[in-house]
């Protein structure tokens, strides 16, 4: 059967830094069951991939500081489906090391690359979109990413111009551009030519470690020397010495963007990165007064748009205030504006500078 | 020396409502060292009174529950200076109580009655004006109240209307006032002839059980009819019997506005009852952005005239907040406008309703 090859790499090193103080170093946003649903993001992202490939063919990454998190939340695997990054080094190094470790197991692979903490409503649509990928890139040397259909003129994705259809739906890239102005983005959507770049991406292991060894050839000699560690006892310490010497760069920068056998699948399956408290609250369901609550109980007088994200069967009481986000974990709490959300980040930076990394 | 013969009252059984969920039932607001300066109220209050009245003549009132933070806050105080109220019913049956058990000890006492939450800043004039108002009622049967020269038409406080003058600063009391309409208050204010009821009162104790005979004869008699029990091992037996019993009523509607030899001592002692939001944050320092934190460190952009009242070391970071209240105490937060507190109240009652007791 197909799906034998068919492996799936869930990324899920990430700090979630936009959603601080609910999403913390020590509790990151994946790890949260962020939608009320019962279940993390990374255990959806989890569920959402079993009817596509097998439970063991399954390989999480993530920060080793994360293992039990992992672990908790997804006990079904074993521990040699989880790969434990040494340091943090964006996604080129993490999507590198998965693929030798996948490679090792079955050089005839097919790697599905998926973040951990985004939303797909469209479950069907999703398999659907992803089978046909795979038999895309098994079919040819080829790099493909799952392309959005955009709905609005967002600045904080990447946008991918396309070209000529090679196959229904799927056609090769001609450019990738990183936030544009809300300007150039509004250009881009009104074109038709221009997709989200979900961050979703399909290949087999041969073809990515042909482009890391082209296009990333210090990522591809750093962890690729030593082929014969993958799968062995010797991987992890070939890793924790290796993989710390690797540039901090993301696979968008590293390989999509110079590689010339890029392809975009384009798609419609209710996908959010869910990346800001704006994509967050856009994405949750309302209650009467127009406020969106997070795992916490509110009482609201003359309060609306707000988003409320609170640990622990906590009790909020509010008045008169009108789309704020109020987020609390704890030994922090955060009473912010939802038209500036981009100043979390300064914030975040603020209280480090104050208080070290006590409140990160 | 006189001075063996003068008690202090403090009163502190208040749950402080208004200022939920910063003050609890589990933790009331004279427990909580509110204005940050290392004693709570309590102690404050405590502390305060120690240069007019020798330790062992203060007498805490509290109901029993607080019992475990009055000793933990004052453990220099034994056992029988702490009467603990088997059931809420406000300050006349507890100043009655209060009035009893002293006179078994010392039927000579001069009684100072004083609420445990208040601030005053002018310790000297305070103390000069408990010696005077101690002289005044030693010589002679009179009910006398500390009343506070108005410095706005405040609608929260009562008033006392003066009569005639019968020693400098030591007048007849012509009527009482509780919580007068903004209009009226600023007439009272303009006049001249109101001051504020400050809920300090002296009097002799057999001064007070005289009155109570006269003015509130059934709380006399249930708590008066086995005087022979104070001071007793059968006291607590008896008060738990009788004090449930009684009426529900302060001692200004029970006593001071019917009996006719009441007087007031006009003071200026830096006095606030720090009995809202707004007064406390009329009465605390403020940081350089004009807001005020109560125990908490606090990152604030574009936010001022704000009051963080926040438990535990917590870190809050706030932006675009004017004037607001932000609460926190575990697992109640509120966030309300200061202009708003008046509908705290009913927001207590709202979470009562729901939740029950959880979050009171």
């Amino acid at each position: 059967m197909a799906g034998n090859h068919r492996y799936c790499v869930i990324m899920c090193g990430g700090i979630g830094s936009r959603f601080w103080p609910y999403s913390r170093t020590d509790l990151p946003k994946q790890f949260i069951d962020f939608l009320g649903t019962g279940r993390s993001l990374l255990q959806m992202s989890y569920d959402r991939i079993l009817p596509v490939v097998p439970r063991e063919n399954v390989v999480i990454v993530t920060n080793e500081r994360y293992a039990p998190l992992v672990k908790e939340q997804l006990p079904e695997l074993s521990d040699d489906q989880i790969l434990l990054e040494p340091a943090r080094r964006n996604t080129a190094p993490c999507v590198a090391w998965a693929a030798y470790h996948i490679a090792a197991r079955d050089p005839e692979a097919t790697m599905i690359v998926t973040p951990s903490d985004h939303l797909i409503t469209r479950q069907h649509e999703f398999e659907k979109a992803l089978r046909r990928g795979c038999e895309f890139v098994e079919g040819r040397d080829a790099l493909l990413t799952l392309g959005i259909k955009p709905t609005s003129p967002e600045t904080g994705y990447g946008y991918i111009q396309i070209g000529d259809e090679v196959e229904e739906g799927i056609l090769k890239v001609k450019t990738f551009t990183e936030k544009p102005d809300r300007e150039l983005a509004k250009v881009f959507v009104d074109s038709g030519e221009f997709f989200w770049n979900s961050g979703m991406f399909l290949w087999r292991v041969s073809s990515i470690i042909s482009a890391f060894e082209e296009y990333a050839p210090d990522i591809a000699s750093a962890l690729g020397a030593d082929r014969a560690a993958f799968g062995t006892p010797r991987e992890r310490e070939y890793i924790d010495r290796a993989f710390p010497g690797c540039v901090n760069i993301s696979i968008d920068y590293a390989v999509m963007e110079k590689a010339t056998n890029v392809y975009v699948e384009t798609v419609d399956l209710g996908w959010s990165d869910l990346g800001t408290w704006g994509s967050l609250f856009d994405n949750s369901p309302k209650n009467r007064d127009g406020n969106v609550t997070q795992r916490c109980k509110v009482l609201s007088y003359n309060s609306s748009g707000n988003i409320f994200a609170v640990r622990d069967d906590k009790l909020v009481v509010v008045d008169g205030l009108k789309d704020y986000i109020v987020a609390d974990a704890g030994d922090v709490l955060l009473v912010c504006p939802k038209s500036e959300e981009q100043r979390i980040k300064q914030m975040v930076n603020d209280a480090k500078i104050a208080f070290g990394d006590k409140y990160l």
